[in-house]
């Protein structure tokens, strides 16, 4: 059997739905011989990594610990989906608060076990924010560490392919870049369908001006939408995604979706977003964003949110004020 | 984008747990690139279909309906996990009932709908039998349809690999046929472990025979442990394997476990169980069963119990006595 490294990969939250899922993910691309899964709760970790074995997986090494420092213990890769789910009566900033505190024992927790891990995805939400934190407290470099954005910009190939009536590959390079839900930029100049620029077709009887701002808020609500029609929060897509995203880090195939990571330009600083980026063996590294002024100006507003979001996160304590970053993390200049 | 077929394959209950994960599975393995999801839970459905997509799965055709003849129309493949849950309240034989007529609907449904369809593999409880019923049904030849038997074997595997600490894959050829459950039929002749015959290791003091009973005791148990660590049914390691056997099926890499099939040999006839199999293009064909007389006993018990099975559907009325069989399906006789 060959596997695209026999370095660990460890999943974090693997007793859930996303991890379970990432694990099956994982072992069905071959990724690596050596597959820990974690979680803090035994017995349905367990029952994961059982079906797992009994799948058939039978040349992958698979482990199972609910402890934290044994599953992190000379981890390569790491792709996290380690948070708490939002649960009736918390309100958004509980919930903030809540997973900010699990991303901050996360990062101290890779510190303390795997310095040497090569790459981190981060996928629990706000994600964008507990990156961050992951980021600050583990040590790493930026370039060491990525978020799950990818399924804004999927979400807006398939509801373009939808509304044109087009097979989905037929829409091309579809993008959005920043944060997530409400605060996110959907761009509309990066993306062709079937051959023609979107641009081109926004304000035409083929799409109305209404037509596009109804796509727009229909990928901002993506994620509702699913729990509306599931009953239950996306999984498998987000799963699939983020094991996507380790793989190109492991020197697989390319990751051809925006990925958030950690900015560090002229315009946006001392945050994590979604970035046109590549994914390689040597980390993440991000692109200038292009796009129109409206498009630009979008994304500036987006950054602002993910800015105050930040904040309220230092406020919290959980991280300290930027100037003091560069102690926690020499890497954050 | 290649894939191993441009024929449909249509996934049916594909809402539900094993069904999405099938879905899942197909377009990882890039089996068709024609996808059909059917379910009659519309909203998760939907859900479903919105995950696959949003995936980027994107050169894969894939739809959804809650219309059985749409979605089994002109499909060269199925895979049905299309039954229901035991629930609270509900004995066996009210489980047996209601999953007995589902699988006559599903039969009848492939005879009108997809009479060339080339292969169907039925996962839904008690497999063997509703395999059985579908078959009786849908007018298809016995090579034609099979049911999922490979689990209580993998189980098997993972239960020696554990026991003796060795790599899962150092455990060869564990096979367990006839029935499932308290019904199946654990063999030991087949398999080795390391090398080493696992008969010679049985008795002696690496392996004794207290032991031995209770790893068989285990591997029948195998499903309701994994409710008791999950607390849900397992659903990954089915929909993985029955993926597995529908990509033998059109003609991809080999299908390595026993699959239930529809024997008719002078010992074993008119039932469906778990045989030595082959699946290939041109359908399944199953090998005579080797085995120590203790053994071959014991799947002739096994053989005997889902007789019983099978005569309690008679009884029921959902499937008429054999003598009838060959009016219901002519590839019967």
């Amino acid at each position: 059997m060959k596997f695209l490294t026999d370095e660990k990969l460890t999943i974090v939250g693997a007793a859930g739905m996303i991890g379970s899922n990432m694990a099956q993910t994982a072992l069905m691309m071959n990724l690596s011989s050596e597959i820990c899964l974690y979680d803090p709760f035994e017995p349905s970790l367990e029952g994961v990594a059982a079906e797992m074995v009994q799948s058939g997986f039978e040349y992958a090494h698979i482990t199972y610990t609910t402890d934290i420092a044994e599953a992190l213990k000379g981890a390569k890769y790491v792709v996290s989906s380690g948070g708490a789910a939002r649960k009736a009566g918390m309100t958004r900033e509980d919930l903030l608060k809540g997973n900010a505190e699990i991303a901050a024992e996360f990062g101290k927790a890779i510190r303390a076990n795997c310095p040497d891990v090569k790459h981190v995805v981060v996928i629990f939400n706000p994600a964008d924010i507990t990156g961050l934190i992951t980021l600050l407290y583990s040590g790493l470099k930026p370039s060491q560490v990525t978020t799950l954005a990818a399924l804004d910009s999927t979400r807006l190939q398939c509801a373009l392919a939808k509304h044109f009536n087009v097979r989905q590959y037929e829409v091309r390079n579809c993008r959005t870049y920043g944060g997530h839900g409400e605060q996110m930029a959907v761009f509309a100049s990066t993306a062709t369908v079937a051959g023609e620029p979107l641009t081109k077709l926004i304000g035409s009887p083929k799409l109305t001006d209404e037509q596009w701002a109804q796509i727009k808020q229909d990928v901002i609500q993506g994620g509702k939408r699913i729990i509306e029609l599931r009953g239950r929060s996306s999984f498998q897509s987000p799963s699939y995604l983020s094991i996507e995203m380790i793989r190109a880090a492991m020197g697989g195939q390319a990751f051809g979706w925006p990925a958030g990571c950690y900015v560090h330009t002229d315009k946006f600083d001392h945050v994590m977003m979604a970035m046109e980026t590549e994914i390689t063996k040597d980390g993440v590294f991000y692109k200038e964003i292009k796009g129109t002024p409206e498009e630009i100006a979008e994304l500036e507003q987006s950054y602002g949110h993910l800015c105050k979001l930040r904040d309220e996160v230092i406020e919290m304590g959980t991280i300290p004020p930027i100037n003091k970053w560069n102690e926690l993390n020499p890497h954050i200049k």
